[in-house]
């Protein structure tokens, strides 16, 4: 592979920023050094720029089943990851989803082996927990992903009689995990409060796409972070609560961390810069915002920036599940196909490439955070909480060349015709921002150069084996 | 100077234990390396070893006046910083107490270069505000102070009558802080609670020592310190509490803090490891252990440890303030003057040397927090607060070679004959510690090598001007 | 029936004790006077002592079927309620559980039929929920039950498998609640961490008596209590907490009340007076103590009494479910059955005559609370909140004259042969009170006098129908 | 005296509405029945009507001096209190400021005689505890006034210079209270923060007369709140916080109680019906709301109403100061004595009469709270508090026939015309209400009846002595 230099930039990692050369042997970081003679094969100049460990998005949804496994999210393994890695993002996570009449196992399987033919980028997958009765010795297959370094596991506090686990299986659940040293995450939404709103709803005839946002309330959101963290504590595990969107719900978090409990939060892009003004008055066309939890009210998002400057949220990921409003070839009706009736909209927003863009506009350059912050939210927190660090989430001697070389000072303004993801809308259009992605490196490829080409092949990208998560 | 390499050890920063190389030349760190063939003048071999960043001592009291003057502690500034260095610290941030008859920056000039005459590791001091009818104009000297480096202020909320400010004097300082980017310290007591308290204990006769920690109660404590962040954020000016020794008082930095407000407290290792337990029915000889606020119960460690896990205390120094039990030959008497009568014991305790050993048994033998933390806790988050990052504060290209070869597999016992501190007792004598520093480098010097031998002149240490805090 | 004339007491009531004699005619209070001149067929002196409204117990299980209807507990509604009347309580509210086979509205008609025969004071009944698949059609005839003045419900959060119910459920019934007007009440325990933790037990081989309470823990009812306050907000129903055992359970509702939720709860005099160290050491016989939520350490007192004293906790209530220890003639094996296997011992404990002797004991006469606030827990709020005032639960012209002369000067010794229940153990045994019912009258009618001789037919106490409960 | 009948109407008292006769006869109650045949010399028909105790208004300011003695308030005692009488309170508690030159005791006997010889109502006096150096000995006076039954005083944590004392002084003087069970009142504001904002003000021009409000903080007033109560459990006091504006400080309150602190709080009715938005915009007619703490932003109302649903505010008392915007013959100007200037302006304003009617209106009509807990607000809390009960504060056999009879569907209008006070303007002119008194009773006497007509002598009104506050 050969050597790279990126010189004369400040690398900036979670607790610092510092001008250093770097130098790449091999797809790793080798040296780092202010005032070195190097050379290399390959040089990069940095000046004037950061250079920033490669963005982990840890909760995507590529070619992702829904509606019983008859149709999925827009973008696969490939129109993804290229996406992501046009965005500054060299990691994802992903879900595997128990197949009806497969198990969990060899759901997963299957699906380490599609992200494998068709990813650009690295990846790691999280295994959803199904409900007991769809998969009775469903503990078992847990232990063997944990062997495989697919350690971490979502549980659904949310949707009754589907994906829904009672307390008990969450505490069954949230034990394994304590015994094996897996992070356990939980999509908390009390399911029966969102359910009983919603019938609220239909019954009166509220059926708009805005009230989905109605239907899935805050105190339904807070409720099961509550007991999530209750839950997880009694059986001495710690706990990670993906897509926080409620401030109510940060608060528990906040609290909780406060008192010591060893839980770490999520939130997404779409929370913090989006807000339910912005769909509420769009009619059918509000159907491009529907996710769950709900894009909230802009009062809202204070709460959520100041969690995320005080540590009460601790990562920020994309929980992209794109679907498109206009139906594209080869999929059925997707964002559009039950106009004026939420409950059957496909929840999920795009964003894989995104995100670091958008959190840097309203993190850093609006003054909230500073780079270093940026960095831990975006790749070195997630790296350390599901096993991928010092590997990936640093740059330092040692680890993986997922590089991202980052101009501070750009000006940019986000467009759906400029990215790259499937989807025929992106929620940020026509967002200018001022930091971008200028070149990105994977294990030392150069995926992405300064002019947008990029060069990197469909099955390059690799399963990202993890370990145990570093919590402290 | 030549180079030195440090080889084969294990890096540990704020965020990150890295296996690496580093390489030192002219006293500033130029390199890190992995599987490097560098060559230097000098080689340290660390394997099995963590090379952490030197310690910062953000709290302590050399040569320090007490009576009015008349009298001083223990240590000066070469037999404290001897002591530090041997610890493992390599930069103390010492006080300036404007004497009597001269203005606090002709005070400030004098302790300078009293400082620069004797240390021999790097110094940085912080002002004590005086009252406003001691020094009228203090405001233009704290600006004069800031411009030269000296950029911290010290306020007492305690010691009415003599060092005490009331909260307009407070205010008034808080807001001239944020205006020159200058982070104000509390000593936060409320110094009429323990005046009532003290007055009511000599009123029943109650004057044994240990009745120190009887009037100094932690609502005082806690009542203080929840004034200051008010005052603070009524101004806009970040706030750091020194020496929290109450559980109660970290809740209030805890709460504040989970509310967004810009507030860092300091604790030091004799609150974590030493208890009111331990002194209580000692007699006389419990004045070993009086310093302000007071050494506290054992209930009330916990409640600490939980504070330092959470991030609601950010640092440790150690408030060294030593005082001789029997008397050496150039000092009046100190601990034992008034046998049975608490309010005339000089406060404060040694502990400038034990400050890293102590920390790393309780807390990460202890499993409570990891190499990082420590790091963060002792030498880090210091370096950030008082504008020394990251010239020092952290091992990464460009920093000045303060260094630590640590050893965390130690087994050494503490005892007050094989320490360096001109006090006659040691708190932690007889304590067994697993980790020590092996190794200690200042700006690249070899002062302390493996022998324990020291090398190094007086007056080598330099005076650290200080910048702008990191406030993130 | 004829007049009494109740002379020279202190009348106390919740709000005010005042001096003053008390008219009663036909079974009413008809005037309230000082000074008077007013004659009567039959008068009582309460010089130097109290007169306060009847008691009211909100929580008692009489002849109450345990283990599918195959047994029950042992005071039926005769010797329960001649025990609650010599205790100085002259209403009790017990509880409906649907029988199987039959709706919980027949139940409840056969329940009140059985009722009416027997007891000796005034009764209401409260309906117990069934989960939904016991009886699709359970809201139907909770509206019949409500407009037959049977307006309280109680819902398990507890037991799953046989009276708990989920998340939906309690939405459902708190949404009927809030429509007609009705205080729903919760056993507030998660049923699945009750489950889990006793499976551990078991697995560990830990099922002595004692272990009973380790199986409930805080954290379990603290979860609980959280979650039925979230749910009742969500749809607008005000909530009644029965039998609160934690003091983080308390400190949940305290919470919620000072942020203006409308909750109340109830806790037991065994909670207050009785301690887990108490039965910790008992081996077998600890099953006396066994009751759900369980008798909690000593420490845990305090915070209770702190949650009555500040409101937290409105009401005193027994839980009466008394089981012997040996076996009477006309019942299987009780507490006994089944020794060191504390998952098969029958919960509860017997106290429905000690109520107000141990409440004021630990209440007024330890100088907690004052006698106006024991009336308000012991009959002013139960009345209120279960739709009884003002007909009782005052002392005040227009009510029923269920009627107490309370000295608060006794020096008495409660005993297990000195108190009326069927059970062969009495919790208080030995217990020295200094404050007991000395007349004691049910709608006019002298029950108990002076001797402590009872006079009162079976069947006398009649349904108390019930209205809208005062909820300010 | 005779006697009097009062007859068909349901008493509210704190704890319970019934309806009831009642018996006065010689200015006390003796009797309350129903069905009864009494007869007596005068009759009141209070049919459809409740009967209420007389309204108790713990914080007036009547001919009250400022600007250094050289000026005073616009009501004597005769206004004020008439026009208390008309508004439906019977007892009113006003201040004693110590006279330069004259002891605090000897200053109350010159203003107890005046307000003697000019009241209408009863009356009490709370002392104002001047700072230490105006008179060294005032411990002793307090001494004095507690043995005659002036058991109550006001200690000033504002106004720094004049009457603000400093945490010694509240120390000392809680500490007497406690000791002689005495309520200690604290108008809690944090001086040196307002007067460094005010100063701030000043400095840029911003002194017109609504930025008042700007100069005195929520957090000015929150944190003295949490100080005083810190401070007065430090010595074991309880304590009384005057004139609550903001929600933030009732916050505080509110958590103060929930954690078993014995502290109390008043607002008043300007805080809950009046805004800053009301005055904000009026120029210099704004001085007519200036009074401190200040009237605040209409969003703030709310956290006050619940704090008084809650408990949190224990009573409503008026702090009536009036002013008069235009100059009577026998005043100096007052109001509008400094335009645009607000430091100037005096503070305060009036209500004495406007009290009852406004808070039914705000708090009864409006559905917030029921009729007992609005009799509890106005009259029987600080009948209880300030040693009155149950003397006053109540409708029970025994009590002074302080009754008002009172209209709760009354269609009145408020305004200045129609009312009493001498202020020549009203901050609730146009207010409709629906409750208002339409007969007073002052021991006995008929001051007001359903004509509006008043008959009661200057003098009349008696000096109350009370006795140990009723803490429970």
């Amino acid at each position: 592979m050969g050597s790279t230099l990126i010189s004369n930039g400040t690398v900036v990692n979670a607790d610092s920023a510092i001008r250093a050369d770097v130098l790449v042997r091999d797809g790793r970081i080798v040296a780092l050094g202010i005032g070195s003679d190097w050379t290399a094969d390959h040089v990069i100049d940095a000046t004037g720029k950061l250079v920033i460990p490669g963005g982990i998005d840890a909760h995507t949804h590529l070619e992702y089943p829904i509606d019983g496994f008859t149709t999925r999210t827009a973008d696969d393994f490939h129109t993804g990851t290229v996406a992501a890695a046009h965005g500054g993002t060299t990691t994802i996570l992903d879900f595997v989803k128990k197949e009806p009449g497969r198990s969990l196992y060899d759901t997963y399987l299957r699906r380490r082996d599609a992200a494998a033919r068709r990813s650009v980028v690295d990846f790691g997958l999280h295994a959803i927990v199904p409900p007991r009765d769809q998969q009775p010795d469903v503990l078992d297959d847990l232990r063997r992903l944990a062997d495989e370094g697919a350690a971490s596991w979502k549980f659904f506090m949310a949707y009754p009689g589907t994906q829904m686990v009672d307390d008990g299986e969450l505490l069954a659940g949230f034990e394994l995990a304590r015994e094996l040293g897996v992070l356990p995450m939980v999509h908390a939404e009390n399911g029966h409060m969102v359910a009983r709103e919603t019938q609220r709803l239909i019954d009166s005839g509220r059926t708009a796409e805005h009230f989905h946002a109605t239907a899935h309330g805050h105190d339904a959101e807070a409720e099961a972070v509550h007991r999530a963290i209750v839950l997880a504590e009694s059986v001495g595990a710690p706990l990670y609560v993906v897509h926080v969107s409620s401030a109510a719900a940060a608060e528990e978090i906040s609290r909780a961390r406060a008192d010591g409990r060893r839980v770490w939060a999520e939130t997404c892009p779409q929370y913090l810069q989006v807000a339910y003004e912005d769909y509420a008055g769009l009619g059918e066309r509000a159907a491009a915002y529907l996710c769950s939890p709900p894009i909230r009210e802009r009062s809202n998002q204070e709460g959520l920036w100041k969690a995320l400057v005080t540590g009460a949220l601790a990562t920020v990921a994309t929980d992209h599940a794109g679907f498109c409003m206009h139906q594209p070839d080869d999929l059925p009706p997707q964002k559009l196909r039950s106009p004026g009736y939420f409950p059957k909209v496909p929840n999920g927003v795009p964003g894989i490439e995104d995100r670091l863009m958008v959190l840097w506009e309203g993190g850093v350059a609006s003054g909230r955070i500073d780079p270093c912050r940026f960095v831990d939210l975006v790749s070195t927190r997630p790296a350390k909480l599901f096993g991928l660090f010092p590997r990936k989430g640093i740059v330092a001697v040692g680890a993986d060349a997922d590089l991202v070389v980052w101009d501070p000072r750009a000006d940019h303004v986000i467009t759906t015709a400029g990215t790259h993801m499937r989807t025929d809308y992106n929620l940020y259009d026509g967002m200018r921002v001022t930091g971008k992605p200028v070149h990105v490196l994977s294990r030392g490829d150069h995926l992405v150069d300064a002019s947008g080409s990029f060069d990197g092949a469909a099955g390059r990208g690799a399963f990202a084996e993890r370990g145990t998560p570093h919590l402290f």
